[in-house]
């Protein structure tokens, strides 16, 4: 097996709604990517892209927002998108949320965020459509540049358990998002157990290394991985809810 | 920012009972490890070597495993060997048994493995003390080698909530298995929300990409990755049960 590289790709200017993200991307990647790469893009330019800022201004709290952002020094404005955010609460406890999103995650506050947004006031939501967000930019890609690529949108999650959060692959367009070693042998001819593995999360979580928070570097390339095509998306990462032993 | 390499070390040996592991890795990547490496090492040829293989005709279960392991199709054996392994059941359902180790991780079936084993038999233990396992490989290799890297020993773990496993650090000597953004400003001038990163988790699951299931490669090497040194531990990356709203 050969290496793998992860390559940052700096120097991407600060995304605004509307902006052209795939000229923006196209032009950032075009003297780089390679057939057999897989880009990963931070999903927080794609929400500007698309517009999925809020403007808390523009937000009237409910009472459920208000209450428990006034008991543990939240802005129930914030908590209030949030909320919206949410098909499902999980957990509310210590000014957290911990919610099912109308995508299907399960992620502290809804994937709702502060950091690395414009303006005191403006948090940033998650892309409508994180796997149709990562198709429209691999067909672009594709379109401008003439080298199609698996596209892998990440986000940074916490976990049950453990401390401190891990980017994950919340939106994935041309490559199985999981490898499937399930009746594969292992070296010592017995069959392989629990062996799904999680690839896409890997690669996002690979990505992040050379991403770094502060370092305003959205995109990056992996190169090397020999990822499976496929129709898989970023669906496939969620436990279906007859597995799930944690709802 | 420059790139990472994930350098898989090939053509590692069987390890069994007994066989001194630090002169086989030193071996195994005596030609490739520098300075500013980070080591990834599979949990289990730790465990092998480290004698952490029970032989599950000399176990008794007990009556919890002979019920739960009739009630699902599984080895009442290997229940028991669980059960051991956990100093507190979380869930116990579908044959499955998510518990905390005495070692504080939350997973399944407390880390017993019958995958990559020799023998029908027998299965595998987590180490007793990742912790110390890469403290011990990190001297040993800076002794043999001349070189002195952080050392993160991995292991493959399910996720509530998330469809497949990925590799996160269960051991770790020789760099903080966590970078902390807490109190740092985002380009925009606003203070960093949520943001201590598990890298010691994302390095582990990078690795993996290189490692792969079947192929038998228990050993890579992160090369150009800037970790912070320091004296923690993959103790770190566990939630402080204060802090952990999912016990």
């Amino acid at each position: 097996m050969k290496g793998i590289e992860l390559i940052p790709v700096e120097g991407f200017p600060e995304v605004r709604p509307g902006d052209d993200l795939d000229a923006l991307i196209a032009e950032a990647v075009g003297g780089t990517l390679r057939p057999s790469d897989v880009l990963v893009v931070t999903h927080k330019v794609m929400s500007k892209a698309e517009g999925r800022l809020v403007d808390l201004r523009t937000v009237e709290p409910s009472a459920l927002a208000k209450g428990y952002a006034t008991r543990w020094g939240k802005d129930p404005r914030q908590i209030e998108v949030v909320l919206r955010e949410s098909r499902r609460v999980v957990r509310m406890d210590r000014g957290v949320v911990i919610s099912e999103t109308h995508h299907g995650f399960v992620c502290a506050n809804a994937g709702v965020d502060a950091s690395n947004v414009p303006g005191e006031d403006t948090v940033c939501l998650l892309p409508v459509d994180p796997d149709g967000s990562a198709a429209r930019l691999r067909g672009a890609l594709a379109g401008r540049l003439g080298v199609e690529v698996p596209v892998v949108v990440s986000d940074s999650f916490g976990r049950a358990w453990r401390f401190g959060i891990t980017d994950i692959a919340i939106g994935v367009s041309g490559m199985d998002p999981l490898a499937d070693y399930r009746g594969q042998n292992d070296p010592h001819g017995y069959p392989m157990e629990a062996s799904v593995l999680a690839v896409a999360d890997e690669i996002a979580a690979a990505a992040e290394l050379v991403m770094g928070k502060t370092d305003a570097v959205p995109l990056a390339i992996v190169r090397g991985y020999a990822y499976e095509g496929g129709s898989g998306t970023g669906k496939d990462l969620l436990m279906p809810p007859e597995r799930d032993m944690f709802r």
